[in-house]
C-alpha cells in the first residue's frame, strides 16, 4: 500500500474548486476519478488547501494511498494521461503513510494578480482581477507590510467560517509592480503572501482591503486597526477568485526534499 | 464618414482565425457584428494580417469606415462592451481614409512560444507548443540567424498558397530561452521574427524547421539549403497554431504615431 505525494498545478477557471461538491466539477473529484481508473478502487485524496471555485494553483500538494505497486514516474504519467490539460501533476514521489499535506505544512505561499488599466489583456482575463482607475502603489506597499507578523486575523475570515483559532503568522506580505510583458503601458500588480496557514478567504479579504487603501478610501493605518478589531464586517470586500494562485507549500526536514 | 484604425489583442484559441468563414466564429465577424450594432449598417473591417485558426494577437491592426460621428475613445469603449473578453480593442484613433493596415505596413513582428519540458503548465496549454525531449538551443539560435535578410521564402509557404512573389525581407529572427516564471525547472523558448511581410504559414514552417535542427535531425546549414531550394516539401512540418502570436505591426511616418 504505497503512499504518494504529488505537486499539482491547475487553471481553476472552469472548476468549482479543490473540494468535491454536489454540483460542478472539482479538482479533487477529477484526481480521485483518475486514481480509481489506475487502482481499480476508490481512493481518497487529501490536499494542503481547499482552494475555492476559480482559484488557481501553481504548486498544490496532495497525498493518497493506493494498493497497486507503481513507480512515482509511472504514476505521474498515468495521472496526466487521465486528467484534463487544465490540471497537471508536476511531480510525484513516495511519502511516509503519516504524511498529511495540510497538517504537515510549515508555510504556504499565495499570489494575487491585479491588472490595473482601462482595458484588460485577453491573456489576463482568466488570471487577474481587472481594476481601472488610479491606485496609490506606495500606500498599498506600506499597508501590505502591516500584515506581516503573528496576528489574530479574525477580521480577514469569511463570514460563517468556524476555526478553533484565528491566529496565524504571516512571514511575508509584499507587492511588486510590473509593466505588463504584453503591453508596456499596462500595470500588473502582483501581491505575494506566505504564512503558517490561512483562514477561509483570508488572502482575498486582505487584497480587497489593500485595494481600499490603494483607492485612497482608507489610510494605511486602517489595516492595523482591522487586525485589532477582529471584526469581519470592518474589513474590505473579498477580492474575486480569478486573481488568486496557490504558489506552493513548504514542509520541514525530510519531507521538504520530496517536492 | 470617419475612418478609424484600431489595435486589437485576442486569444485565438476558440476562434477560426481572423477571417470570416462559412463555419465557426471569426475575429473579423465579431468585430463587424459589434460595428453593425454601433453604426446601424454593415461595416467591412480590414486587418494587417489574416491570422489562422488558433493564432493569437497582441497587437493586430485593423481599419474601417463608419457613418456615425463618434470619438475614438467612445468607439473603443463601445466595441469592448460588445466584444467577448477574449478580444479587446487596446487603442483606437482616427485614420486617413487611404490607410490600409496590410498594404501600409512597413514591418510585422510575430512571436512563437515553445514549452520544452515533460509536463506543460496548465497556464501555457493555450499559448505554447509543448515539446518534450532535448533541444540543441545553440543550434536553433544559429539556424534562426540564417533566416535574417532578403530571401525567397518559397520553401516556407503553405502548399497551395498563391502569391505574386515569395521574396520577403526578414529584419530579425531570434530565439530567447527562459526558465518558466511559474516553475524554474521548465524551459520556455521564445522565437521572435520581424519582417517586411510574411507568406501563409511562413512563421510556423520556419519554427517547424528550426525544431528539426534543434532535434539534431538536420544540421544548421540545412536552413540555408531550404532557402535555396524554394521547395515547400523540403522544409520541416508546420508548427501548431497554439504557440503563435502576432505581436505588432509598424507603419511609416505619420501613421506610426497613431498606434
Amino acid at each position: 500500500m504505497p503512499s504518494f505525494r504529488i505537486t499539482i498545478a491547475y487553471d481553476g477557471t472552469d472548476y468549482v474548486g479543490w473540494q468535491r461538491q454536489a454540483v460542478g466539477v472539482s479538482i479533487q473529484a477529477l484526481l480521485e476519478d483518475a486514481l480509481r481508473a489506475l487502482d481499480g478502487r476508490d481512493v481518497r485524496v487529501t490536499s494542503a488547501g481547499r482552494t475555492d471555485a476559480g482559484v488557481h494553483a501553481l504548486g498544490q500538494v496532495a497525498s493518497f494511498t493506493i494498493e497497486r505497486a507503481v513507480s512515482a514516474d509511472a504514476l505521474l504519467r498515468a495521472l496526466n494521461a487521465h486528467l484534463p490539460d487544465a490540471i497537471r501533476v508536476l511531480a510525484a514521489g513516495e511519502a511516509p503513510p503519516t504524511f498529511h499535506p495540510r497538517f504537515g505544512a510549515r508555510a504556504k505561499t499565495y499570489r494575487y494578480r491585479i491588472w490595473n488599466d482601462d482595458v484588460i489583456s485577453p491573456f489576463e482575463r482568466r488570471y487577474a482581477w481587472h481594476l481601472t482607475g488610479d491606485l496609490d502603489l506606495g500606500a498599498m506597499r506600506a499597508a501590505a507590510a502591516l500584515i506581516e507578523g503573528r496576528h489574530n486575523f479574525a477580521s480577514f475570515q469569511a463570514t460563517g467560517a468556524s476555526t478553533q483559532t484565528t491566529e496565524r503568522e504571516v512571514f511575508a506580505s509584499r507587492f511588486d509592480f510590473h509593466a505588463s510583458p504584453a503591453d508596456r503601458q499596462s500595470l500588473l500588480l502582483v501581491y505575494e503572501i506566505s504564512g503558517s496557514g490561512f483562514l477561509r478567504h483570508m488572502v482575498r479579504i486582505i487584497v480587497g482591503s489593500l485595494v481600499e487603501v490603494g483607492r485612497g478610501r482608507r489610510p494605511v493605518e486602517w489595516i492595523a486597526q482591522l487586525l485589532a478589531s477582529k471584526d469581519r464586517t470592518a474589513a474590505g470586500p473579498t477580492a474575486p477568485a480569478v486573481g488568486l494562485f496557490l504558489v506552493g507549500v513548504e514542509y520541514a526536514g525530510a519531507l521538504a526534499a520530496l517536492s
